[in-house]
């Protein structure tokens, strides 16, 4: 097996700090659930097995060979996670039984490149049914499910991905992913735009047949939105993350359940009777408020945003300053999205015990570094959990290191990426089935306004009408 | 006294229907604070006084007489209800102390045409204490509250109006505003667009020396998008009306309490338990679903927007179409926007003693007119409560005859009436000290966008910064 | 028409200082309700008829004259009273359909005294059909509703009773109830002991036939088990006060919602992002701080209690001493039961426009006396509103003069009052139907116990399970 | 090493079922919370040691050995988990503080039996603080922190307690705390009565020095009632279980945490829009109802009970029998404490994925037996989730074999268990230092009223004040 030499491209992966810091919903999910998985799952431990997938010969039970996994044994557990996570996206299975008869993808060549999760084998299988062929890589080198990964290449699609890449790895799997004989793919759906800029810089005339791409990632939507700018973009895109839907999902609903999740698993605190201030009162903010509110917890907030400071203020929160309630909280929670607004100054104020964690876009609005100075010692006491010790014996409780609590200590869930499975399922269709000049060479979005009456900036009203209707089997279900 | 002939303006009174039907939260609070004084101030009995103020000579204590108004001796009373109101418009009050050194308005002189009440009074003493001259008139024949009328014009103001104005009346008293010797307006604040439409037929000229036009009402906002599309309007306008605290408030924050109130007073009937229906659940539906939810009704939703619907869901209310829940409700409330939502076959199939009520924008939702058959029996048992009762006997309680429940049978907290009027005297100001060329003839929002990120269509950046600071005054009063 | 001399009664009479205290629901209800119809009922305006209904010869449209009350004329008003009544009463309802057929009151003979409301009418009535006869006079000398006099007495019911009795009229229309000849009456249904007490002392021979005594009030309860406890009852006696759910829906559930009732009604304030003390957190505190919190205030809780405070803690309420936030809070509500728990140092240190006001069941919670000095203005701004003033200007809003507010200032729910009436009517029906000996001569508790598991001490299981069933009806309804 | 032989004893061991069934909150935090650790402290992992405890010998740093435990060398990992729990636990650190210079339990000798956890360290280093000397041993084979038990042991305490001891290490265990030459325990602190038996059964001679006996559990508190009733209890014995803030605690506040915590950390479902049926309305089902209410789930009630149904119905949830919405909801919870709630027909008629779990003290709630037929497959998905599948293909999610969820699947936070051990603390105190005659050989209740009022039946006042201050430290913390 040779090495692929592809120096550019090497570079770029190592600066890429953004694929670090991006909102990658998924990629927690594999980390937790096979966290979750390893005392009943002993035999995925692979410990014992350091043969690279790359170097070894796996065929599935009809003898297909046209993947690369880790253990194509531990496809029967891999089922039974996709079956779970069946349960809780009724919204695609109930595209899948809909869009069967029609099938509305038949012709669709589809490359893609996500997370490996159960959630996306539903997705692909669902792309599937509607008449869609695929080849899928990781956009992650630790994210992938390899169980999953193993059930998908049972059931006979060409998956190339396992937890642990190398970068090497990485780029290979991708490249046999878009360049195998007989195989011209016309459809991206991509997570953070590797796949995209792999096909751009080595086959550009890939591009000739591709009808469009769909995005996920903020990351991703960046870069296409950049090459909008410069010219270069040759393909329609749609921009799948900024969609109203998995805005709401992500941050108000999923963030409203997932800061009672992190703090418990981590600290197991009682919430009833806490003193708790929350910087800052966007989505995000409004979910945890809300949440903890409701177990009892008595909630401050801090705000700049004069509209979102009024929403507060009329929603029972009463507004403050930090440093007017530094000394007396128990628990500390940023969501402002700037930076540096705990900073060492607000830590040392802070009470013995007192709980601090960050549930922003940014892991700078803790200001962690502040922390590693000689004085202070640092306890790891549990996973993601640490004890930053002041020398007069004063602790506080850091979680994960002050980056995404909910990412890095609860998991997402199913029904919030059955959510954004399902608007990539209709992007593709979308996309896929547009006549000829609707869409040019630009990014499209889906429609973001929360009413009706101003959708001017909608472009894609077929797209609204599937959006109803989808909506409507979640209802339908309830 | 001569009577005004204006032909084609008394027609265009007549013909306007938007006036009755458009939101104008502050006609219902002159009506229903007048009528809570209704035992305690005998002296407001006018019964007893049927000359017209236009007929009369009445000075004030100082010897002026320019003003029109019924009854200068209520004064005192007058005065005890802007003081009652100041406590309540704690921003506005604010905006008094911190600009009466710069006097921001100095050299402004403002003609005003908006429903004369006690907060209205506490807007022109603010504007009076930043510099401003004012002439006022009532931009509605009913809403005056006289003994307000009165201490305005015994502090020295030039108030026109009455509580039950003729037609021929509410023009004389605009045209005493603007058209008297000595005096050249040079800003307009207006609601409903009588006092713009006036100077437009009447004084054009005027608008050379007019600086700006502030517009609160939809009507009135919607008339001057007409002006600028037809490349009539001559000067800058600002739109209060779509300010995003005005419409946060006149929706979600005040319906949230003003459905409890608007049900209480008028059927007493108890929350707790209760079966309720909600018709739409837009901002104003999801102030009256967590009221309701709050208060230990249980809610059913009804939506066909597919956002609405999923915040519903995720808000924990259960979506159903009205004719699933119709028999079983004890309380239907209709807030879509839309007509005939519960039309006659659903009025037929509620249960005995159903309460029906409309908190929506349009009196059409509720089909009250299908109703109006000689099989059914209308009660009419307490003010705005009729019992509608069918052959059978069974009876439904309608409130309001299907109109806004809010404006009929509840107050709007003053709270709400101080954001409106800071707003109003904030865009006073802006216009009044905008440089040269900054506003072109044309209609500007207040920033609408809820974040911070995305603001590029907000023009007025110092009124951004105004904001900020006005909802820090309120934020201090906590 | 000659006068009842009766010394020491007429002395009782007056030092009755329990009567004004004691919580006595009903009464405000005919007061706000009767208000509430001044516009739309002009004839029930009786200034013109100064004559005492005890000089007036009146007959109902059958001839039975066996009543005495202000004007048979209102009788069709007040039927209509009784119907709107009737829609929120279903338990009493149905216990008047299921029992109907076997009148388990057949041969009863009720002497009544209790508030003369429509809800006491729904009651009387459905004890004439359970089979009883009833006489009938007020337990408050203002609390009757004539127009629903007048329907009962139209109805047959005979119904001594007005609105503005002398106290002489008091004792004369009890005792035209029980004195009168063919008529001897074996049940009694008393709301202040009154009733009770008149008979002692006038005819205790008659108690020799009485099956029972049905009391509601907290006044009238404390009389019999004085009486109990002197040996001197010498009938059974029910005590439907203390019911359990007679406390819950006084309390917890109807204060939740009468809290902002009588706080809008008054003021019209608006409750989001209010800052508001409650001073105690038994039932009445926590149904008044549900509601508060639930409409966007932020609520601050004082209580002595450690079970109490604990449960504020849980319940995420921010446990202080008054002084703590006294400078600050908008809004002071006292629900301790203790004296002078606002006491005039706290009221010179609120900040300007406080409001003040007594949920609680002493009106000296509040120390009102300690504002009646010099110093201070008193301006009534409003029905149950002053403004007291100090020198300074700052003024406080002073509710109902402390007294209770939810009884001053709001109506209670008709369900409320159904619930009372619907255990009256079950407590006499079982003290009428009782075997010999199964209850002696003391008073009864209805099941005190909030679990099941736990229903020693409650003698009455018929009872019992008739409250299982009368519930059940509640929610078949629902 | 010679083998205990105590025939009798041995077969009570096995038969007690109750010791399964019985509600002990502290064994489920010893296993999670040591399964947590599982990555991180690998040095924990002990299957490289099988040598018995009581084979080794070891000693502490200061050479003491009189303890028996798994590995001194864990101390400083056990000491971590100690001051971490010492965060939570506030009012038993006060307590240690205030009580400090008094020594209120100097010469006392405790000897106890309870979970060896960090909670239960900081209340033994809570008593040895007061002045109590302490012999220790575990109530649960399995339930020890070998790593605190190591820290105990290299602080000086005598602790006999290893995680996975056979049943006659269990009473060898006990023994050794009991029967130790120069050691005459005064006080007994007991966690289900073993200690109390076994002292009962071999050295009965022992009670006459013995103060009291301090008991937690509901297992233990019915032997110490069966013992009294017999006439046998030869020393006081405080009931700790049934104290009024453990009960509310350990039902109301605690489940309304745990019920969410759960159901996240098996099934990783998201509760917004979730139809969700809870039977039962009890304090256990009030606190799921808040709380997934509260998350956006759409909640149903069952309950039999007429009060509780009516508080139900007043909370804003929809009273239901489950046959009404068994094939709609989502999620099915038992929280009745009645047998066979959820029976095979239900489950039959349950749709696909709905997830089914006990929160009541009985697993007799869901017919988990009636799953146990051929037609189903069982599949265990995940630690405590199982999935039962029907021959069509249905599954439903059975969580913790239908055990209790919250003692399954979640973890108690420390701040309930510190409740808990400072009530413990105090009965100690008030135990010890009660004047001979205060106590009889009775068991004694904390005071279970809520309110004041009515604290006839506590026999105990200076406990009351000692809880009033305890709870006040809890708030002062605040």
């Amino acid at each position: 097996m040779k090495k692929i030499q592809f120096a550019d491209q090497k570079q770029e992966f190592n600066k890429r700090p953004s694929k670090i810091g991006r909102r990658s919903l998924s990629r927690s999910i594999s980390q937790s659930s096979t966290d979750s998985y390893s005392s009943a799952a002993s035999y995925t431990d692979s410990s014992d097995d350091e043969t690279s997938p790359r170097d070894k010969q796996q065929k599935n039970s009809k003898g297909n060979g046209d993947f690369c996994i880790k253990n194509i044994k531990q496809a029967d557990f891999g089922r039974r996670e996709i079956e779970i996570a069946e349960q809780e996206m009724p919204a695609l299975m109930a595209l899948r039984k809909r869009a069967q008869g029609e099938k509305p993808l038949a012709g669709a060549k589809v490359v893609g490149c996500t997370h490996i999760t159960a959630q996306t084998a539903v997705l692909m299988e669902t792309l599937s049914a509607l008449g869609a062929q695929c080849r899928w890589a990781a956009c992650n080198i630790y994210s992938t499910q390899n169980e999953v990964a193993a059930a998908l290449a049972e059931g006979g699609f060409s998956v190339f991905a396992w937890k642990g890449e190398s970068e090497d790895d990485f780029w290979w799997c991708i490249d046999r992913c878009v360049n195998v004989e007989g195989w011209q793919p016309n459809m991206i759906l991509d997570d953070g735009g590797d796949l995209t800029h792999w096909i751009y810089k080595k086959y550009p005339n890939m591009f000739k047949k591709i009808k469009g791409i769909v995005e996920e990632s903020v990351t991703g939507v960046h870069r296409l939105y950049q090459l909008s700018k410069a010219g270069k973009l040759c393909v329609p895109a749609m921009n799948v993350n900024d969609s109203v839907t998995k805005q709401k999902f992500d941050n108000l609903y999923c963030c409203r359940e997932s800061i009672l999740d992190g703090l418990k698993r981590t600290t197991d605190v009682m919430f009833g009777g806490k003193q708790v201030v929350v910087c800052g009162y966007g989505e995000v903010g409004k979910g945890c408020c809300a949440a903890l509110k409701a177990m009892g917890s008595i909630v401050y907030v801090t705000e700049i945003d004069p509209i979102c400071a009024l929403q507060a203020c009329m929603d029972g929160f009463r507004l403050v300053k930090l440093n007017e309630v530094i000394r007396q909280v128990d628990i500390v929670i940023t969501c402002t999205g700037n930076k540096n607004v705990v900073v060492r100054e607000y830590l040392d104020r802070m009470k013995n015990g007192c709980i601090v964690c960050n549930m922003g876009h940014s892991n700078t609005e803790i200001d962690v570094a502040s922390l590693r100075t000689p004085e202070l010692t640092w306890e790891r006491v549990r996973s993601q959990v640490d004890h930053v010790i002041w020398p007069d014996g004063k602790r506080i409780v850091l979680l994960a290191e002050g980056r995404l609590l909910n990412l890095s200590c609860s998991t997402v869930p199913t029904f919030v990426l059955s959510i954004t499975a399902t608007t990539q399922a209709l992007a593709l269709i979308e996309l896929y089935n547009a006549p000829e000049g609707r869409y040019k060479q630009d990014v499209y979005l889906l429609p973001k306004k929360m009413d009706n009456t101003n959708t001017e900036s909608c472009q894609a009203t077929e797209m609204n009408n599937n959006l109803v209707w989808f909506l409507s089997s979640h209802q339908a279900r309830k």
